[in-house]
């Protein structure tokens, strides 16, 4: 499995969610074995040297392959939820989308200043969820943040807003 | 570890989402590889000899556990995913929760009828999810259906529903 194998098998959607977007849907390439092995072989290895803590997924696909770096390195998942689901005290911080404001979450007690943290998300498109959990991470005051997408629009520049406040890694670009 | 250890690590939070109800929070066991690896070994070695081609996760804390099991057996990762999420087409289920109407979907090509699935979620209370998804995958024609939740709880009897339709199976009881 390579990039060039992975793009012919991540679907394009025409028009979602609204017309004039062209939807990049993971779930053919998630829906294979091989995919999934290679997303978290390759992310294992660029992280396993960095010293690592906790690695944090954003709800909902972020969820996916994180658990799975996780594990492989030997540390504990964080789940960044949206605003309400996480039941014990939280830290939050809102941010602005297209249609009004969105608001995610963190446990206060999930995340020490003695942490390395990569969050992961399945895409980076603009960046502002990723810009929003650096935030996140700053307020818990975390040692140094680590970014990682399986896929990066790179015409939509969203490297351009993160890669000031953490490291931005992706695996595969359009 | 051990079933005895994780109910430990795992938070009971009283009154949440509402007065009354005595929530699990598995966030404290996800914060620990030791619990994460114990999960994946566990399920793994239950399913490992049934056949299974496709795990199914239920949105979206359903997400963090199945890719684990689903990339040790080799098999892909289906996504159950609440309406509209899904950017191709879909064959949706729809359940009565206590307040209105719930409706969640697969893409319509990631189920074949050779299809064995193992079908995961997180917490098993009345079975009302499970059961519209175990109804998704008879929509979608499979061979045959299993069920794994992380936590049961036993009181509420979810498993009396689930079990003329699927194999139910639960890694810690409450």
């Amino acid at each position: 499995m390579n990039e060039q194998q992975i793009k012919k098998i991540i679907r394009n959607v025409p028009d979602f969610p609204k017309k004039g977007i062209q939807f990049k849907d993971l779930t053919t390439a998630f829906l294979k074995a091989e995919c999934n092995q290679w997303f978290e072989e390759k992310l294992t290895e660029h992280y396993k040297e960095l010293g690592i803590t906790k690695i944090c997924g954003i709800e909902s696909r972020g969820f996916i392959i994180a658990p799975l770096v996780a594990n492989k390195l030997g540390v504990g998942f964080v789940p960044v939820r949206k605003k309400g689901k996480l039941p014990a005290d939280t830290i939050e911080e809102s941010y602005s989308k297209e249609y009004g404001i969105d608001t995610i979450e963190i446990h206060k007690d999930a995340i020490t200043e003695n942490d390395v943290v990569m969050i992961h998300d399945d895409l980076l498109a603009t960046g502002g969820t990723m810009l929003a959990a650096i935030h996140l991470m700053k307020k818990a005051g975390v040692k140094k943040i680590y970014t990682s997408f399986l896929v990066e629009l790179d015409g939509l520049k969203g490297r351009d807003i993160l890669q000031n406040e953490a490291e931005v890694f992706s695996l595969i670009h359009y």
